[in-house]
């Protein structure tokens, strides 16, 4: 499938990256740095170098399948929103592209069904990050209200990690813990489970959530 | 003030755009048909005809309010939405313009509590336009996350009608009713309230809501 991964670079990014080659999909990477997604990922590799607030529709619409990696600091973390918000304005009335959004953990419930990110406030140092997580779950409230784009959420588990793929265990609104009790997911195991759901898809205008097993 | 209404031609955005020269400030009006609007307003306006959503930040941030009384079909109410999130877009992190947002009443709580758009949806009639409150409401819950940027919700009562002034009665959360018991407004005293709370603001990042007396 035509797929674009906005954030290619990152950690999320270059593991759908890999995951997405590796499945034999043609892959577009939308990057600030060129440069750095052609020593990630050779020369041939389809780079879009623009500012993600310049592409326009026509850049993006003949994609099957757009998944949002897209990362910031926490002081412009409100730029999560604006860019769903722009991509779902692009695609109002549309079955393609889907869109993916990775969202975070903080908008999945705990095993008392409190919302995570209420758990997330009371660290110590939260004020330094905590609007990252917000925004995220703003844009999943956001995307909860659009019933005409093929929208689709996906947050990691509590701890999101580079490393290798493993089986994905795959839940929807609670967050999920691994065999060993441990809330974990690494960007290979995110990375599968996303390419899983792009080729046969389950969870249509909704969110689920992905942990190591 | 410089002031752009968006949406200027129509009901309430009329009555701004006349309230607003009543008292002496610089008025743009923003509209698709640029015709109607020298018509309504004489060939002197100040008119950019543009559709919304090819308007840049450059053609509106030279202004101090704009406020958008944009109105649309049902079967392009989530519009409402886009057009918000993309003025929200360009003006984070700025105090200036200061954005005003129509809602609608729908978002409103009844005398029981009840959020008047759950009444709305149990009316005959309402398949073939409650997407209209029901955008607006996406579209206050969408402003109510916003932290970074100068909104002021507005929502009308009830019974929202073309109209001379009156006195306004005003208030936030719940639903008004003038001393007869009838939660009604006029075009001319919504356009009161908010030339008003244009020149003495009152109400930050919060929707208040205006009811004739």
């Amino acid at each position: 499938m035509k797929i674009a991964i906005i954030g290619a670079t990152g950690m999320a990014g270059s593991a759908l990256y890999k995951e997405s080659t590796l499945r034999g999909h043609d892959v577009t990477a939308i990057v600030r740095d060129k440069e750095k997604a052609v020593s990630l990922f050779g020369s041939g590799a389809k780079v879009i170098d623009k500012d993600i607030f310049d592409l326009t529709k026509s850049d993006l619409e003949d994609f099957e399948v757009i998944v949002n990696a897209f990362a910031t600091a926490p002081a412009k973390a409100y730029l999560h929103l604006d860019l769903a918000a722009k991509l779902i304005g692009f695609f109002r009335e549309t079955k393609s592209p889907r869109l993916f959004f990775i969202l975070g953990a903080a908008s999945l419930l705990d095993e008392n069904g409190k919302l995570y990110l209420d758990t997330l406030k009371t660290v110590p140092d939260a004020a330094s990050w905590i609007s990252i997580p917000t925004e995220a779950y703003k844009t999943l409230n956001f995307l909860r209200g659009i019933e005409n784009v093929n929208w689709v959420g996906v947050s990691p588990s509590v701890t999101f990690i580079a490393g290798e793929a493993t089986v994905p265990l795959l839940g929807t609104d609670s967050l999920l813990t691994s065999g060993k009790g441990e809330s974990i997911v690494t960007s290979g195991t995110m990375a599968v489970a996303i390419l899983d759901e792009i080729e046969k898809p389950q969870f249509i205008r909704t969110r689920f959530t992905v942990c190591n097993q």
